[in-house]
Formats: structure tokens, C-alpha cells, sequence
């Protein structure tokens, strides 16, 4: 059996764990990262092309991830003949304001205060966020009396946010159909350009993320995270099924409350940050790919992989 | 033989140590937190309850972290018929600004300035520190012409520091009685609410503690915190016998030299950020949760447990 | 066969790689620092002396790191009796500009941008960056107007480069002349005193290193990275034969684009953070000090330790 992903975002772990759990691996890669990847004693097959859209075709399974929607579109995924990993129809739900809120309110989980146009303060700092697969780059903060200036050349869909005075965490999880179990993997927060600013006079910069950092939250504020997890999970089974299947995770700004900031529908690229929370479910430090292919190992031992590919 | 604690603030690696070290666990959770912590495997035997004082008559071994004086008190504590892992009496010196005072003179390690109400200058920026276990809130900087207003409502006891210009890390200490030594465990840093102005034109935000990042220190700093570590261990020897044991927390703030801002006399939460450091004595990567389930077993193998807990 | 260091740095993972691998050890140490360094179960022979020089005819395998310039200097090493493990005329590579220069634009690496003073505008910020092996300290940001004034007093050279609007990074690479590879062991970030403006009203603070935190850059950006490791590992071949041996770090500022701030010339005090990217090479995490051993034995069991020492 073979594990198949793209050359991006959290690929390395995904590949890392294939090979611990037995897997063979395949890889597709630009011929410009051609140098790294080829480099990795991970990868039985390397596939070498600028189309990625090969990959639609593979008669592994395909493990996706944050660079799949940019690079394949969403409706090509839906069609591909390929098995994917996970409930490949709740790929979009991320993509999408409409998606996102629609999930977050079934769930009943607090979402960050969306500002209408005319409620904008002139004195008051918003957020301006983008709407699709933006790769964590182009969204940004602006005073009300800038929004205008600010917002005139966006060429796509944004809503304006309350800024959230806090900081922002990214909270990793891993539902289980075989073991019916969510597990909370890990915390990462954001590296991003305009964090340059812990350093200098002030300056607008963009929040273009730049890698990921691990983050141990205060233990009392992992409960409530856990129940929003389940909620999420309870949300989407009925919203998209058969629901989230695999890794996911939920983003917030926390003020000494958590707000909602959106939602990745797959293994998230903070989860690259590693965490030793695993340890708590495998008796071991785990990144969230090994525990993908750990789950299709499971599914196989009990002839149940149909509950974990679509 | 059991270990029993209290679920929050460093209780899943207090667990997770004490499995891995062979130990039945018994955890006390609060109802609104069950569904978090049911979901782990490794709880043997979970009491639902809002009363966390039924810990007190526990008859395992009672790990004590940073909620347990905030939860239960420090003199329900000092008179419960419960066996402590570590110096009970040891507690109660983190609480009050007199025994923190005592305890960094007698140790001679160097202390943030406090500054008298008559020495403030309007311009100056100062730091204003609750008395007490506050769970890392509550605490704020301000400019000496904001103090009156900003501490006129304070209900409960503080003081004002110099703001010191640096960086603060949190260093966690194991002392060992069975092994007679002193590990340097790891480092933190906290993520606070207040970093937002990372990203941010600066306004004033609460000190909230959100959660703990692992630091590698300078290696050149440690000797010189060791030698606090060293210090403070000999200190509370005499002043509370028979002094610490186990796991405690040196807090400093550097600016190029280090000023104490306090101590955790207990396992600190920053523990939770993990650190390689363990492997310097223990071979491998190891939580401080486990390192207090390994000193209780090295205790239970050459029947010395009267020396680990009191 | 014996693995030797100096008590500084990053000797904690030297030490700690050599026992792993079956080396004895012998560490020098300053007679201060004693405390600490004799606390830990790593150390073979404990060499106490205020003269780190007497590293240079020790009879074991010298590694060195960060230290050993400012302690030793360049000439000392070269002309030393010791076998060192690395090209020790590498060693200079990093502390002086012309030859940081020249390494880099040989291997085709964007260089941050030196200003003339010339070029200066008053209301640009800079940064003046002191050369030679500083540890880390000395360096500061300013703006133009402020220029004369603030490096009239500084003893040594410097020069004034573009401040960069974005995050540093630092970039973990090992060659291996033995199985021909290089390997991308990790990245970190700096924690420094001037990241204190994270949580205060902006003030020029010391960019003086307090340690380093680990940080996962987003894959997309790693094949570049890769790429400019390999094209530094090839330029130093033809610049400084046998060129590079073991580790060494690029350091960059990123802000949507990489630019080269200079480079480690040996273990870079960042890779004390630590890093998973080194399972994807060996299956395990592994600290930089633990390759340089295993780099030693690998060496050992072909016979072909001269490959690796110099």
C-alpha cells in the first residue's frame, strides 16, 4: 500500500509517518524543489512535474493537505478518481466565509465579531480578512479612518474584524472513526513578518506567516477547547457527511476569551511545530502525518478502510 | 501504589509520568471538564466533583501543582491527613511577598527592585505585582503617573517594581533527595495576552498568561543559574525543613544581568513546555510530571518514600 | 576514543551526542562554572582551569563551537596541535566581512543590503552590525539622524545595513563528507532583550542573544533554503579546501524574501533549540552535537576519520 502527497506545506511529516508505519511513499514535486526532496531518504517515488494535478490520478491514497485547494482547485479534488484520506467534500468548508460560518454557528462555537461597513470607527483597528485558500498571506490590520484607502485595490472576497486584542492559537485535533476518539494533538502560534514589530518603532507589516512555534496553552483553557473540537465534529457530521475524518484544526484569538478566527479542513501547517500531547494518546511524541498513517494502519488491521477514505 | 492530583494546570503530565512509571492514577475533575479529560487514556480512576477538597483525604500519593493552593488553600493543605509529594510547607513561601523576599535574601539571589510609592517618578515605567496565587493574571505595567488611578482599585496586596527592560524566563528545578542533585530542567518563556503588541501599535493589555513556549538558553547563562538553583535549595533547607523537594521554578526577568521576580514552589506550568535538557540526566526527553513519578519510584525501590513525601 | 570541548555554547549536546555514540568525554571548564558543568552525568574528565588554551593539544577529537574563536583565537586554532573535527580554516569564514562577502556572493546568496553612509536618509532605519565573533551582543537598529551619534563611540568595525521589516531565522545545515549529503537539521529564531518591546511602549533596546526558540519555517520555503545551503557547501570547496565539514547556519531576515545576514562556521548556538526535521534523516530527533558524533563514528567504522578532521 502506498501513502501519495504533493511536495508543500506539511509534507515531510506526512511522509515521515508513512514510512514508520509501513507505507510505501510517492511524492510530487516541482522540478525547482527538486534539490530537498530528493535529498530525503523518505520518498520511494519521486514524480517529478509541474502538473500536480497527476496526483488526481494516483492509485495510492492521497493524503491532503493546506496546498491542495491552491494547487487543484476544489471541484477537481471532489472529482478526482483518486481515494483521498478524510471526507474530501468538507475540504471547502474552509475555502468559503459562508462555509465557515455556517460550521462554527452549528457548532455553537464563539466566532471573532464581523463589523459591518457603516459600524467602522475611524479610531477604531480592524482586521481584513480574506476569503479562500490564501496560504496564511494578505490579510491585515487597519485603523477604520484606512479600511477605505486600504481595501480599494482587494481584487477578491474580505470581511472587516473587531482586531482582537490578544493572541492568536491554533489548536490541533485528529478525529478517529476507527478508535471514535478526537484527540487534542497540539498548540502552535504564527511566525509571521509583522512580528517583526517586537523589536522596532511600529509599522504596518504584512501578516505573511513565516513558519510555526509551539505553544503549551494553560492546561484550564484545554477543556473548553476539547469541547468545541467535539462540537465541531458533532456539527459536520450532520453538515457534510460522513463528517471530519482525520486531522483538523480551529483557530483563535484569545483576550481571556477565545474567539474563532476560522478553521483548517485538514492537517493544518502549524501542526509542523510538533507537540508533545500525542505522547498522551501513543505513549509517544507523534506529528499529526505519523498519526494519519497510523489511522489508515488501523483501518486496514480491521478491514475498515472505506471509514477513512473517500 | 497511586498518584492522585487535581485536574488543571499540570496534571496531564503529572499522568502521563506517573503511567510511565507504573503508577495507578486517580484524577479530581470538575463536571464542566469531563469531557477533556474521560477522553484520555490514562486515568484509572476519575472522581467527578466540584469540590476539589476531597483530594485532601486521598490515600495515594498527592502530586501539588499551581492550582492546588488557589483550589484548596495553604492551610487546608498544611493540616490534611493526604500524604504530599514534596515539602507541603514549602507552598505557602510563592504566596506572600515577605516569605519570597526571605527566601531570594537568605539564597542571595538578586531581586527585582521594588520601588516606594514616594520614589516614583511620572515618567518612569513600572511594573505592579499581585500578592498571592493569581495564576498569572492581574498583574500590569504602568507609567508612574498612571499608578494612583490604575491601583486605587486594587482589593488585595501588591507592590511596584522597576520595569525591568528584557526578556523574562521562568527556570524549572528538580531536587533530588534520593539522588542528592539538582537537575536544571528546562526553560520557558510565557505567551501572554500583552504580546499581542507584537504585532500591534502598542496599548496597554493584561499580563494574562495564555501559555509557555520552550527556550534554549544562552548555555553560557546556566552555570550562573544553576548556581541560584544551588543557593536557593540551601536556603529553604533552613528556613523550611527539610527544605524543597522536587520540582520548583526560579522566575527572572534579564536584561543582560538577572533580577528575580519570584519562584513557583511547586511544579510551575512552564514545565509544560518541554525541554531536552532532561536528557542530560535521564537519557532521554522527560516532562517534569514524570521526573516526580521517577523520584517516587527511586524512592519506593531503596524504601525511602518518608524522604519524598511529607 | 575521546570527543573534547570547551564548557560553553553548545558543549551540553556535544557532550551528550558523544556519550550517546560510545566517546569518552573531556570537558574544560572555567573554575566559575564548575557547579553546573560537574552536576552532570556526561562528563569523563573534568579539565577545571581558567586557560581554555590548553584545549589546543588535547589528544581527543576537538569540536568546536561558538566559543572557541572569542576564547581562543583564529590563529591559535590553525596553528594548533589538537585534531579538530570540521575544516578549522573555515573557522575564520564567519568573522570578518570581506570574507562572509565573498563566501556569499560565491555562492550566489542575496546578501542584506549594506548602505554607504553617504546614503543614508534621516528617517530610514538601519541596523549597525559590529564584525567578528561577538556572541551575539553589540549589534543595534537606528535611524539615520540618529547614526553618527550612535556609532561614534564603537572601538571595533561595523557597518550600516538596510533594516529589514521582517523575522530572522536561522538556518541548522550538516555536511557530511562521509554519506555526501546535506542536511537541513532546523531552524530557530532568537530570543533577544529587544524583543522586551513585545509587551512595552517602544524603546531601543540591546539586540544581546538570550537564547533561542525552535521555529518550523513553512515547507514551501525550504527547498529554497536547501538550495542556498548546497550552493554554499560547493563555493566553500573551491574557497577554503576541503571546505565545509559538519555544521554550519545561514542566517537570515525574511520578509517575503530571504536576505543573508551572515553565517556560523561551525555549531550554531540556535540549534540548542532543537528540532524534528533531523528524524527525516535518522529516524530520530537528534541535537547538531549528537551528528557531529555520529558523523565521528560513521567516520571511525570506514576508516576514514582524516575526512572529517582537520
Amino acid at each position: 500500500m502506498r501513502i501519495s502527497t504533493i511536495a508543500s506545506h506539511s509534507s515531510l511529516q506526512v511522509l515521515m509517518g508513512a514510512r514508520r508505519e509501513g507505507f510505501e511513499t510517492r511524492l510530487y514535486v516541482k522540478p525547482g524543489r527538486k534539490a530537498f526532496y530528493s535529498s530525503l531518504p523518505l520518498v520511494d517515488e519521486l514524480v517529478v512535474t509541474e502538473d500536480m494535478g497527476a496526483i488526481l490520478e494516483d492509485d495510492g491514497i492521497v493524503v491532503p493537505h493546506g496546498s491542495f485547494v491552491a494547487y487543484l482547485g476544489v471541484e477537481a479534488i471532489e472529482r478526482a478518481k483518486a481515494r483521498f484520506f478524510g471526507n474530501r467534500r468538507f475540504l471547502k468548508w474552509e475555502t468559503r466565509f459562508d462555509l465557515q460560518d455556517r460550521a462554527l454557528e452549528e457548532a455553537g462555537i464563539p466566532a471573532v465579531e464581523v463589523v459591518e461597513p457603516e459600524d467602522v470607527k475611524p479610531d477604531g483597528l480592524y482586521f481584513v480578512r480574506l476569503e479562500g485558500p490564501r496560504g496564511g498571506s494578505g490579510h491585515f490590520p487597519a485603523y477604520g479612518r484606512e479600511l477605505e484607502e486600504r481595501t480599494a485595490g482587494l481584487g477578491e472576497p474580505y470581511r472587516i474584524e473587531r482586531f482582537v486584542d490578544g493572541v492568536y492559537i491554533y489548536v490541533h485535533f485528529f478525529y478517529s472513526p476507527i478508535l471514535n476518539r478526537l484527540e487534542l494533538f497540539g498548540v502552535d502560534e504564527r511566525l509571521i513578518v509583522a512580528d517583526a514589530n517586537k523589536r522596532r518603532p511600529f509599522k504596518v507589516l504584512p501578516y505573511t506567516i513565516a513558519g510555526n512555534k509551539p505553544v503549551a496553552l494553560r492546561e484550564s483553557l484545554l477543556p473548553e477547547l476539547y469541547d468545541h473540537g467535539l462540537a465541531f465534529v458533532d456539527a459536520l457530521r450532520e453538515l457534510e457527511p460522513p463528517g471530519v475524518i482525520g486531522p483538523f484544526a480551529l483557530h483563535f484569538a484569545y483576550d481571556g476569551e477565545f474567539h474563532c478566527m476560522g478553521f483548517a479542513s485538514r492537517i493544518d501547517g502549524g501542526s509542523n511545530a510538533g507537540h508533545w500531547y500525542s505522547s498522551i494518546y501513543w505513549g509517544e511524541p507523534m506529528l499529526m502525518g505519523e498519526r494519519v498513517a497510523r489511522e489508515v494502519r488501523l483501518a486496514l488491521e480491521e478491514d475498515r478502510l472505506g471509514e477513512v477514505v473517500t
